[in-house]
């Protein structure tokens, strides 16, 4: 039984949505998971007593404090002991979940898990890793916030991280790794990806197909895109409001009833962000997935499902063992 | 009588597209300039003949070079100083046109424009400044790919030159300018961006608004986005495929009609890169606009405005006074 301790606290909306997310998840995915919810526990049981709950498969751990979205990282996390993302943490640290998620404060849940659970042997990083939507299949992009600036070893580890995940997880094979640059050249661009270049270029292990341009990331021809968090975190942002752009431009165009067609649905479910169901911190031990903290309860789900996932395919143990092996860490 | 050095043998379809843009221009502009094709003089006289050409408002320069796309920026500049582009250039310089327009080699249009047109006095670096739609007037974001690495200092000068074309060419008052970074706090981003941050918030001659991030670009609040060119050149590129993402899905999802429509057709107009003309290179002496390699005729027409806008307005000599004046280059 895979169990996913979700932070009941954490979000905009919480604990309602979480509540819902966790609810809808254990209805729509019949895998055999159990969901912990961390949090105020009269908050989180009043929520909860909204809905029918499947028996058994859902429980309540009480955690007295909560950490706000302004509130520094590291400073929260060291100093609310009972916060409910560090309440999380020590149970999948202890054994007691295989996952945690959380769209609480993004900084906590990183410093968090990077001081609590800790990092894969070889790894100097952990990555946030975000899917594209595409004209193909959903490309993976890596780091999207995780570490400022990036050495050339970092940004090959992340491509070793984004490719056990493209596999694992997103079911590629030989997954293609490109690195984001302002040419396709192999002299351009800044030191850090210069140097990334003739790392991932002769390391053996990668099936890396040179510099990437920013038009090349909706082509669908890519399966890891690897930067470094600044530019990762700007795209990110970015490309997240351009559904409502194109919204805000369709409904002053078209009529009602093209915008509310089946298939303008479609086209919107494609280029919403809670179909993804979060990004996951790649390179600690365990499983770990960074909601938005205007996730809906949908993305809640896909998160939970995600995770599920991700701790069924043994994703850490494999990239534990790919940092190992192939002179990654080297 | 306004001059324009237009590069008629840059772009993919040289010199056949250059040649109808600017036929395009001077029939749809009433504007008094005149425009000098710079090319292989029977090449640009032939395609030429397949017009019917406004008397006196159009003259052809003998250029026998020409720049390749793939050529060293610098060395084909130095080397071939029969090249459309360096001829162009030289042009602007001896005072025979005031701007001048390529869809060629960019580097080449860089490097050419900085070493033969020459900084304006203050001015550290030039940068490319380009439009972007959003859900209100257009955003400037710059630099868009002219600087790798930049310094603070370097990013306040953008934030100079970009608030001059804001308030000249965009026609905005007091324009608003934001630090691009990965969140709001003064303490965010990398060491540049937070030594920019410093620089901007002291600086009385300019309406700075913060530390802005990817979502705020296409929320039409923002005048001018200032950033180095690595993240620039990756958001540009990645942004100009936003309207070929939507194409695709559409055609999947909705009807033909729909995607025909008048409605649909204005959507995708405003995300057209080629309305928006080109890319000005600021700080340098002069007008220098650059155009995508596979700029359709639209685009060149409207490039022609552009540079004809910014010599009427006299943007070089404002940029000038704005980097002598209020300490920018102190």
């Amino acid at each position: 039984m895979i169990r996913i301790a979700l932070d009941a606290m954490g979000g905009d909306f919480a604990p309602v949505v979480p509540v819902e997310g966790a609810v809808q998840a254990l209805r729509e995915f019949p895998e055999s998971y159990e969901i912990q919810l961390v949090g105020r526990q009269a908050d989180v049981e009043a929520a909860l007593a909204e809905h029918d709950v499947p028996q058994g498969r859902v429980g309540v751990i009480d955690a007295t404090e909560t950490i706000g979205m302004s509130e520094k990282p590291l400073q929260a996390i060291r100093g609310k002991r009972k916060s409910s993302i560090r309440v999380a943490l020590e149970r999948v640290k202890a054994g007691e979940a295989d996952a945690i998620i959380s769209a609480g404060n993004t900084g906590a849940v990183m410093a968090g898990s990077t001081l609590i659970l800790g990092l894969l042997a070889g790894v100097e990083r952990p990555a946030i890793a975000t899917l594209y939507p595409t004209r193909g299949k959903p490309t993976l992009v890596l780091d999207a916030g995780a570490n400022v600036d990036c050495t050339p070893r970092e940004l090959r580890g992340f491509a070793h991280i984004g490719s056990v995940y493209a596999r694992d997880v997103l079911g590629r094979e030989r997954p293609t790794v490109g690195l984001l640059n302002i040419g396709e050249e192999e002299e351009k661009g800044n030191e850090a990806v210069r140097g990334a270049y003739a790392l991932l270029r002769d390391d053996a292990g990668l099936n890396f197909v040179g510099n990437v341009e920013g038009r090349d990331i909706f082509s669908g021809e890519l399966d890891v895109v690897v930067c470094d968090g600044f530019v990762g975190n700007v795209l990110l942002k970015f490309s997240e409001t351009i559904a409502h752009l194109f919204e805000d431009m369709l409904k002053r165009e078209v009529q009602p009833e093209v915008l509310r067609s089946e298939g303008m649905r479609r086209v919107f479910k494609v280029l919403d962000y809670a179909e993804y169901g979060g990004a996951p911190l790649l390179g600690v031990k365990g499983v770990a997935i960074i909601c938005h903290g205007s996730s809906p309860a949908r993305a809640i789900k896909n998160a939970i499902n995600v995770a599920a996932q991700s701790v069924k395919v043994h994703l850490s143990q494999h990239i534990a063992a790919e940092m190992a092996g192939n002179g990654a860490a080297a």
